[in-house]
């Protein structure tokens, strides 16, 4: 890597985007937040973040060694493609790492935010040392970025971790996605309006939390669950009953191992993920 | 191997054991079929089992490479020991590999049925030449075996795959764990009381069984599934329901990629996974 020992991360969130320069150890050496905006179209996205990472860049161009971001959607990190952008309209398969790599003449890196999440968890935060694990990120939706035996499981085509739209009350509440009863409509935001947070929503919040929870480790006998995005920061509101509820839907064994903790990095963790992957140290 | 071209294969089930002698080729030999009656505590089954392999084996003795019993509860594969098995009271940790190993002096394979069933398929049914892939076992419950890049995924612990137990249905139908809205309530021999099969009932039995799996494919990124177990011999009552309605609930991009298949081993999935875990060809 010589004296490239810089990487440019971007994560790109629902109302925001931030940008940071990250040096080897993952320090984040400088950071710049920015708000998206009501014009999201591609061209006009692409056209803002270059301007950022310019920003950002500034005066190290000679030591950056890539860059990475961590988008809120459907992505494919093989390929470079961000196939769907829930909030942002009119994106579909946006050769988004070819236009980077293009502008910067540098390796580009992108994958879903949960992914980049974990990976940072992985690298230097609640993960760390983990060969199994699962990491949720609770926001607008639920994320998921799972790691089997050392490493990120992107499934057959890249699209892994949708944990967020897995049917937990198979004629529930609707969804923006069109189905019934997913996860997400019972442990994200949807859940939890910010006017009527009671401690029996909580609750329940903390129960649906569980129950999924209990899904995904009888699925696999993944016993980690590390809980990031931004409702992770209230998880003293329902971190006991989440934990509670995800025992009693498990097998004794698995139960009993199961362990579910919040986030290290906090909003960190997508950045300093995009950073492991220019680095390639996970 | 030399000479050790033969594998005693067992197929432990809910009112049965099968035990079959399986040539290096995947051929069973012989087979035999007998009711495991009331009598089910360890010692009382042992007693049986130990002398329908002698029974199987017999003249055999001499080119036995080892043993492989498939059964139908929470195994641990690495350790040789039966956690727990739903339909025989009173097993618990019970060591039966050491328990057959003492007894023959041959290598002793122990694993769920549903994990067997997935290797049998990898190797000479339907899921030949897969990378990744789901198994499902449709009977008294559902059990899952899974394939992630050409290897079956047993969990921290070895008890990957107990998808029975997912919930899809928070508050529904008490199952015998004692947890609500169990899938295998559903999408297995509960939801179809052999009296009372109607259309309708295999349709409600379809939509149920596309629910999991797209909680399954949304989860990992699998596309493939093989359907096993009695059940799956009838599955032209409920496949294109399933199909459908598991491709409504995925992700587009996934949901067109997704095949379900019946199994091709049938009945024999179990026992030709038990011989595949002897002759280490999977």
């Amino acid at each position: 890597m010589g004296n490239k020992g810089l990487a440019v991360a971007v994560d790109v969130g629902g109302t925001h985007i931030r940008v940071a320069l990250v040096a080897l150890d993952g320090t984040l050496l400088k950071k710049i937040k920015r708000e998206v905006g009501s014009a999201r179209d591609p061209k006009t996205f692409f056209a803002k973040l270059i301007s950022l990472i310019r920003e950002v860049a500034a005066g190290h161009e000679e030591s950056l060694a890539g860059i990475g971001l961590g988008l809120p959607g459907i992505c494919s990190l093989k390929e470079g493609i961000v196939h769907q952008l829930p909030h942002y309209p009119g994106w579909c398969d946006v050769p988004a790492a070819a236009t980077l790599r293009e502008e910067f003449s540098l390796p580009v890196f992108l994958d879903n935010d949960a992914n980049m999440a974990a990976t940072g968890e992985h690298w230097l935060g609640a993960a760390r040392g983990l060969d199994s694990f699962w990491m949720l990120t609770l926001g607008t939706g639920i994320g998921g970025g799972l790691f089997l035996n050392g490493k990120l499981w992107q499934g057959e085509s890249g699209f892994a971790g949708e944990v967020g739209h897995m049917t937990v009350e198979a004629d529930g509440r609707l969804c923006p996605c069109g189905k019934k009863g997913c996860w997400e409509m019972y442990a994200a935001s949807y859940a939890i309006p910010p006017a009527k947070r009671t401690e029996e929503l909580w609750r329940q919040f903390g129960i649906y939390l569980g129950i999924g929870i209990a899904n995904l480790a009888h699925i696999l006998d993944v016993e980690h669950f590390i809980l990031g995005g931004g409702i992770s920061q209230a998880s003293q509101n329902f971190l006991e009953t989440a934990l509670q509820t995800a025992r009693e839907r498990c097998y004794k064994k698995l139960g009993e191992r199961l362990i579910i903790r919040p986030s290290e990095l906090k909003e960190d963790a997508n950045l300093i993920g995009c950073a492991a992957h220019v680095f390639q140290v996970n």
